[in-house]
């Protein structure tokens, strides 16, 4: 169900490129040079299990579809995935999530403890940064300039932070309901959909009509992708999933189904896939490649047909109850 | 006796300066946009109560010193500050200090939740490696991947992270004493002296003879700080500085005069401040303006002086008891 499951895991790009990312991003933080046993743990089992590093191989495509060399775009696309990587760490702390479970295998935090689990996050985004910024730095003075403050906006309190914030303190929001829940999501899955797509667009030097359209999609799939993440936590047992689930009802969190029904969370994916394979459409008549990324449209359309049938199996289980 | 109580501040530079720092600070994440509460909450406890900006103001006064005008001065040298600033609100959880008080107020994380606490700090960095990759994007290359590998090693798993991390595991550490004491000072504490130091200085364009000198006075300084801050974690009251004390022994963390006696620890807070004074006369000599960061040196030379007093008195009682 996941884009972290290895059973569904995402396919972009040549095996050679997804190999390339992996191994770029096993290296992406020196270790073994004297690193507290603690925090170079946590670095191990993160960069150890990559899962299906989606977001670097949608980066990955896009900057292979705008003629980037290999080297570089690796450094890019995991330097996004990294973000990433430590936004779970923090969001599974007991102060946060409170989650047992990431990838099939303990949360990092159980294992080595809250504070290596802390500082080994921040060392991924200090990466981060440093990988992001190589590339940028060799981009000409205006579309540096628009891809930092794409980055910034991303990754800021007008972005994943807020968007985080109010998914913790959801039951506190003044507007409730579906407006309510799409806007959190919005903030905390979408700032990195639109990392992983509209920023190597950017740095690619897409023109501003594909920015427009891969900004589109992005909203696009990143809604489709948390309300398919909503039902997964709804409907799925946790070692299905390899993570905890049956979350959000327990801490008061935004969920999809929840708000609106499965009748109507189900019929706004399909909108939102719709509007995908739509945005998709109009990029592939501007450039023929960008249909290498209907992968991921074909990958969630997937995910809502295996839930639409699961729905539909519980409906007909309550039903004969 | 810290760089953070106003009794005893820093001034270095004009008042306009400090003053256009100080605003600077303020304004560092956009406020009142649709901010959740808990993250508003902790970014204005924070923005509205900036201590004395003494990394800021070294910064300023290097770039100052180097001609740099003030308008870019403030960017880097607000976002080095903005560092040290999320670096607090993380040593202050209880994952890692579990501090009350900051400041004079209590922490941020005890009134608006932790997981505010975590999410304003990572606003903060977000916004501090926007600010410094806004002044390097407009350096020739070479001066800028050199300020870029100085942000990555000080900021990453090789400095201040792996400092902090070997903080807290310290009574895990294979060796102990003082050089262990020292080298977590080295992570912990000197990589953002560095920044502050070093950082301004390769931006501002110094020689490499006075960028080395400068790196030899980042050490001492730091080193200096440090050991005056254990110090202090075991000799003075909490309200007398503003933060949680004698916490250092309660948590097992390195400190000095617990690892070297008074005596001992006294004798290398003077051998550090004699080596940062050579490092100051030898800059001096170079070119005559770096005088002007000797109100630092002044400051640290009054704060182990009155140290020195107050270990006497304690000691005057202890004997009379």
């Amino acid at each position: 169900m996941s884009l972290e499951r290895p059973a569904a895991a995402l396919v972009l790009g040549s095996p050679a490129a997804r190999e390339r990312l992996r191994q770029r991003f096993r290296s992406l933080v020196a270790r073994g040079y004297g690193l507290e046993r603690h925090l170079a743990g946590v670095l191990r089992d993160v960069l150890d299990h990559p899962g299906s590093l989606a977001r670097a191989q949608l980066a990955d495509a896009v900057l292979a579809e705008l003629g980037m060399a290999s080297e570089r775009r690796a450094e890019l696309a995991i330097g996004i995935e990294s973000f990433h990587t430590a936004s779970l760490l923090f969001d599974d702390l007991p102060a946060m999530d409170d989650a047992r479970e990431r990838r099939g295998r303990p949360c990092p935090h159980l294992v080595h403890g809250e504070a290596a689990a802390i500082l080994a996050a921040l060392a991924l985004i200090n990466q981060a940064y440093a990988m992001i910024w190589r590339v940028l730095g060799e981009l000409p003075a205006e579309r540096r300039e628009h891809a930092a403050e794409l980055v910034t906006e991303c990754l800021g309190a007008a972005g994943i932070l807020n968007g985080q914030a109010e998914d913790l303190h959801f039951r506190e929001l003044a507007a409730g309901g579906v407006a309510a829940v799409e806007r959190v999501a919005l903030g905390k899955t979408v700032s990195l959909v639109r990392l992983a797509l509209v920023l190597p667009a950017v740095v690619g030097g897409a023109g501003a009509a594909e920015v427009a359209l891969l900004e589109d999609l992005a909203r696009a799939w990143g809604l489709a992708y948390q309300g398919l993440d909503d039902c997964k936590d709804l409907l799925l047992a946790s070692d299905e999933v390899g993570k905890s689930t049956a979350r959000d009802e327990l801490l008061g969190r935004p969920n999809l189904p929840a708000a609106a029904g499965w009748e109507g969370a189900l019929a706004l994916l399909r909108r939102h896939l719709a509007a995908s394979a739509s945005s998709l459409a109009q990029l592939a008549a501007q450039r023929a490649g960008w249909a290498r990324l209907g992968a991921l449209q074909a990958h969630l359309e997937g995910e809502l047909g295996e839930l639409e049938e699961r729905a539909t199996a519980a409906d007909g289980v309550r039903r004969s109850a």
